[in-house]
């Protein structure tokens, strides 16, 4: 049984590639350089796919920056900085990329039904204040639909599956999963800030280092501030 | 108002992108280099911009030979030759590219929410014998859904709405339609077999040849055979 996994090098993902393991499945997860302000994210999944021992593992290469619109696709866009999770909380913030969600399992489709797999793995999660609309359970539905009809897979046989193990998680949360499935934080990466050490201060820095002191635990990643 | 056109050179998206002008859209078109075998469309869509006088022109680059999966994307799989109509409408051909048309829709939803378009066109046609799955009514709706819960456009404002303008539309009737539109049909490619003088035997070819024989026209374009 093979399962394409979406894999960024991030916490959320990294322990969807280790649930996906742990439910037994031949793990080939895919990951994308779309010019991405923290590229070096590209740099931690292809150390945790070969930690985790995948079957293969897909890297996409395209370019978002050809029209922009995100601050991670855009350096003339600022990136939100010291905010709190409150704040964080208030609207889709400028760290939202249009359709990438949309790009990303478009890809994990194609790669899914060209080697046979059943299920497709994402680490979304609606509730990590972030409100990227394609990261919510009614999209992922949506996504689902048109799994069933846009392939030959699913007209035919069995569509492949979209699983979101993380979902109706908190970050600690997460963290305490990834605990359990032995995911080695020290290979991941979040920031969004483009530098070769973590900023944080950024969004995904912050709910992170946030998650972790919560459970009163250290993030083994180092920081600049 | 701008519209972003899914634009591969062929008859029926030149079509459409003249039906989008007609529309009153400033049109935006995207075309794909996949590494598919008939690269060679990408001249012809160009050069369908450049004529039809387009906003602005995006060619997305990524290489879906990675996992193959189809005889465009995978040359140890054999081009259907020499079919009939009637042998094509019979299952789907090898000719279908594990999730295209949901790959090309998501990057034109990502580039008509950076741009703020209102209506993404495509050239998806339900009669044409192919039996694609991703080229039928109900998957279009489906994608509809995706484009309105998947975008922050969708969630906070109008979504970005899906034209298929030649969905119920049979190859001759294309062909109609765009006489009427004024497409240059000389500037158009069809063929899948990858060399720079239309085969007339693939499907593609076929099914062209016979449209234009059915409504007493010539096609502009040498063939080979």
């Amino acid at each position: 049984m093979k399962a394409v996994i979406l894999l960024s090098g991030g916490l959320d993902s990294s322990t969807v590639l280790y649930q996906a393991k742990a439910d037994g499945y031949e793990c080939h997860p895919i990951s994308f350089d779309y010019q991405q302000r923290h590229r070096r994210e590209l740099r931690s999944a292809l150390l945790m796919a070969s930690k985790a021992g995948v079957a293969e593992h897909q890297i996409i290469n395209f370019d978002l920056r050809q029209w922009g619109g995100s601050a991670l696709t855009d350096d003339k866009i600022d990136l939100p900085q010291e905010r709190s999770l409150d704040e964080m909380s208030q609207n889709i913030p400028t760290t939202y990329v249009p359709a990438r969600n949309t790009i990303f399992l478009s890809f994990a489709l194609g790669y899914a039904e060209a080697i046979a797999a059943e299920r497709v793995y994402i680490g979304v999660n609606a509730l990590d204040y972030s409100g990227y609309p394609d990261c919510r359970p009614d999209y992922i539905q949506a996504m689902q639909e048109v799994f069933r009809l846009g392939t030959k897979q699913g007209r035919e046989g069995q569509p492949i599956t979209i699983v979101a193990p993380l979902i109706d998680l908190k970050k600690a949360e997460i963290i305490q999963l990834g605990n359990q499935l032995g995911v080695p934080w020290d290979l991941t990466w979040s920031c969004y800030a483009g530098d070769d050490v973590a900023c944080g201060v950024c969004d995904s820095c912050r709910l992170r280092l946030a998650a972790f002191a919560e459970l009163g635990l250290k993030d083994p990643l180092p920081y600049r501030e």
